[in-house]
């Protein structure tokens, strides 16, 4: 077991009906509010009308419009003006995790005199933040509970991760009721991105026994309430379960103790989306499996064989390479039940940039020290296979 | 799934040779540093000399001799007048859950001017506390990662629980390396006690299939790790996986959306050691079957055959109370290869005072509304069944 510290103060509040409590929460932190959100899903389902009513005693500055893979130019810049021009006391972020990770690097730059990319890239580092209240729209990204984001740069096809003690969101608020307008598409994509963050801190070294146990209870419990959220978007209880689970998905509780993965899907998947925009957990569902099959040998054998036998119940007194190949298997399987493409090709993404993007993974995201290294070869290798 | 609040803001930093970063991380608070600790096992594992070294540059005010089932007089009134007396500016708590308990309630004390005990009740409510750091030693009571104490009042046999958020520690250092020389008494003990912790989460209504799956990994972890432990003292792994699982185990974590099952064990217990003054964990471990062959039922059966199955691999195709008693007779076998003694008269308690004791639990723990309702015949039966 390795040496680790564990540390999130973010305060969950869950369940049904519980933004009621939201003026309390914002007035600790002052009066001026930047509301952030993203395209509108939010007026649809009468949640953006609820806010202000909820906040008329506060002064409210809004930023609308922030895309999913969030993007520096226009919604990061634009945010942290608003907030020195307004001298904003606390960001409220209403959506999904775009919205919040954009939020998270807005209450940065709004701390910061030199260029908030610089921030975002580790050039300078985080000091200081806004106070980031959320109310989340969207199981899948956990990005209420962890101190992280990753923000795209269009001119460059940068997509960065960055995070820092001081965003953490204050408080989250969850009612899984927000979530039955969620599409079939991003309820499908979710998952998969949840379920990427638990697979991204269980194929590594130096797991302990309940950290395995929690990841594969957590991806077990996900893809029951996942299928069922998908066929049944108004399940309450799928919904809930669902929500809380992609919330301690990416917050690390899960790996303590464990040597990093490196998380390479991600690494990869941040190339895609970068380059092309796909979704996010999309872009991952298609890259799982492939990683999977690339990195399977005989030094990652038991940890896929660990995988098939306690998540999908696979007979354990099967040839353990045959346990592994139908692990992967079931893996792809499981995203096809939510009607997720399988195949870069079917998203939009031909071969013609493949090595390009395995070189910009290769050059940004360090795989080469990855539970299973990667050189830039594999990753061309890997993204080949997804076409 | 019910509605819940969860925050946990405490700072876990895990690890051989943590403790090095202590001076560091009490400087924040202040330099006048109450050092609380136990009967001197510290002394004999050269952690009170380390501590002493570390803090050469602060005003240490020592509190010595706090018992197990920490007691109200003289520890918890001599810390919040020592507090009071010398301006101390954090506590630094060196030892196991008790001296933990008894710090965090120094803490709430220090900055009232009524009755501390009156803050431990409830009467008064707890609205600030001196910031505590801990040093764990015993890998038991997750008092390092929630913000609840308890402690008992020898003169009226009162052992009663309290909390507030702000009793959570600010910072604990857990060392697996400082638990090698924990007797196998106390190690056999502390095992029993965590998994006591999960059970009192588990069996209740309205769980989700993300909690069941994180107990059920958590105990059958727990009962690896801990026997390790108990039979090779210095095995790290073992030490290391069962301190970090008992850290986890009493902080809510495990339960967030279930109803509450009223902690029915440790109500039952908290009359055994508030009268006779035995171990925490042993008492636990002798209550628990007793309690599990009480409330098995049609209305709980479902729980018990999921607990077989899933922790004890017992065959689910068995009949359903076959797979429950087998189940409950798994949990027996367990403690007794800890060589936990199964009866209460092994410990010192004979039938004299069960009565008294129930009905003391039923006026003070409120068991009707547990998750089996448990009245005060109840509650004799369970503890006539310990004997």
């Amino acid at each position: 077991m390795q040496n680790f510290t564990y540390c999130t103060p973010t305060k969950i509040i869950f369940g049904k009906g519980v933004i009621e409590t939201l003026p309390a929460t914002l007035e600790k932190y002052g009066k001026r509010v930047l509301f952030t959100y993203g395209g509108g899903s939010i007026k649809k389902i009468g949640l953006y009308e609820k806010v202000k009513e909820l906040l008329k005693d506060f002064e409210v500055i809004e930023l609308p419009g922030i895309q999913p893979n969030p993007k520096y130019n226009p919604s990061v810049l634009a945010g942290v003006r608003l907030c020195k021009e307004h001298k904003v006391d606390v960001i409220l972020s209403v959506g999904g995790g775009s919205v919040l990770d954009c939020s998270k690097a807005i209450a940065s730059g709004a701390c910061y005199e030199g260029e908030t990319w610089d921030l975002i890239t580790g050039k300078a580092r985080i000091t200081r933040a806004l106070p980031i209240v959320d109310i989340i729209t969207l199981a899948a990204t956990g990005s209420e509970y962890d101190n992280g984001g990753v923000i795209s740069r269009t001119e460059t096809n940068d997509k960065v991760g960055f995070g820092s003690p001081y965003t953490f969101p204050k408080v989250s608020f969850l009612d899984p009721e927000y979530t039955y307008s969620v599409s079939k598409w991003q309820t499908a994509a979710g998952t998969a991105d949840a379920m990427n963050h638990i697979m991204e801190q269980y194929f590594c070294a130096d797991t302990t026994l309940l950290n395995d146990g929690m990841c594969e209870s957590a991806l077990k419990a996900l893809m029951v309430m996942g299928k069922r959220a998908y066929d049944n978007p108004e399940d309450y209880q799928a919904r809930a379960e669902m929500m809380f689970n992609c919330t301690l998905a990416c917050n690390g509780i899960y790996s303590c103790g464990n040597s990093s993965s490196g998380w390479p899907c991600h690494g990869i998947e941040h190339a895609l989306s970068g380059y092309y925009d796909i979704t996010h957990g999309v872009g991952l569902a298609i890259i799982t499996p492939r990683w999977m099959r690339h990195i399977l040998n005989e030094n990652t054998l038991e940890r896929f064989v660990k995988y098939g036998v306690n998540v999908f119940g696979i007979d354990p007194t099967l040839d353990k390479y045959e346990i592994a190949s139908r692990a992967i298997d079931a893996t792809i399987d499981f995203f096809r039940s939510l009607n997720i493409p399988m195949h870069l090709k079917e998203v939009g993404i031909d071969e013609s940039r493949l090595s390009e993007m395995a070189h910009h993974v290769t050059v940004n995201e360090g795989l080469e020290n990855a539970y299973a290294p990667l050189k830039e070869q594999d990753i061309l290798e890997i993204l080949t296979a997804s076409l």
